[in-house]
């Protein structure tokens, strides 16, 4: 397999820790967000992904893409340690988890949105900022108040066993710390964070340890 | 089943053609997103779901969240007919497709984000609608490039038979249409999406024909 990824992009560190807790080996190719403009929107790489996004994960003739697609086809194809419980409405917590991540904070505060608000609609710095802020801090709330009233919350998202939801919560939190939030405010996402992070799947995809990281 | 829903967000409409697909019947709660400031930021709502967020399903004794973690749970708990095809890669693309909607457009061009642009960016309403096309036309062109190339289109996204990605182009596209979006300049979006339209589960969830339909 070969991931196509940037150190710093969460969405490719999801993968990286699947692919990591999955014991699955795979080459790096890494695709810089930021260098001449992007290389993700340059025809090589849109060969590959005509999106212009990472990550992708290219597995035999298949090109995956969508971080939580390529990890549900991940535990499709190599179910164990499995990443999702067994119950249909526990599959279910863990998912909202990890989507309310993938689908309600990280899509309003990636690059992309990031460079649109400064060159598109040129807002001053303060305001990207209070921009980012503003959706991380909503989405921590409510993920706080989910995390910190279920009884199935342990070490970890869902007892003590990794799942989808510490994959997303990780390089959430991680991002969130560059960008100078405070993440104590949030004591249970930042335990469960601080927690997977130390696991050792966790902490080789971290972005320090990437071969492209800066 | 109880499902918590506004006849106009594009995410409780993905999971109404679910249930209906499905032949599951459910109690109808309309949230009304903009009455008195929104009653999903109410204490009532809140109680049910803290995110202030629809749809939320309620399954005895679960309160379901995240409309793809819902559609997800449907099809483990309710398998026929299903939305997602047997082979994993196959699983795989129809999840890219539903997760190009719901993680790289409809985040970004949701109310609340169009709200916040409106009152706390204080954009002009021509810089808040370009930023709407914006987004609808980046995901749009992707998805058309994706889905014109892939020989597993059919009628619909995956040969004739309805997945979870028709169930996210729908929305997406009945939304782009209401903010003047010509949906023709992606011709193999708009013939899927209204072809899914045309299926008589995907009719009844539209949004004219819910019971807090204005």
């Amino acid at each position: 397999m070969k991931l196509y990824s940037y150190f710093r992009s969460s969405a490719a560190y999801r993968v990286r820790i699947a692919l990591n807790l999955k014991g699955l080996d795979y080459e790096y190719a890494g695709v810089h967000l930021l260098r001449d403009g992007g290389e993700q929107l340059k025809a090589e790489y849109r060969a590959v992904n005509p999106d212009g996004i990472v990550p992708s994960l290219v597995d035999g003739d298949d090109v995956l893409t969508q971080s939580l697609a390529i990890i549900e086809y991940l535990e499709e194809t190599h179910p164990e340690p499995p990443l999702l419980p067994k119950r249909p409405s526990d599959r279910a917590f863990v998912r909202a988890v990890a989507m309310q991540v993938a689908c309600e904070i990280h899509p309003l505060d990636n690059l992309r949105v990031l460079k649109y608000l400064k060159h598109q609609v040129k807002v001053p710095d303060e305001v990207k900022d209070a921009w980012y802020r503003h959706w991380v801090e909503t989405g921590f709330e409510s993920l706080e108040k989910r995390l910190a009233n279920d009884k199935r919350v342990g070490a970890l998202t869902f007892g003590d066993t990794p799942t989808v939801a510490d994959l997303c919560l990780v390089p959430q939190v991680f991002n969130a710390r560059r960008f100078g939030i405070d993440v104590s405010a949030y004591p249970t996402i930042e335990r469960i964070a601080d927690h997977a992070a130390s696991i050792d799947a966790f902490a080789r995809a971290a972005p320090a340890q990437q071969p492209d990281a800066e």
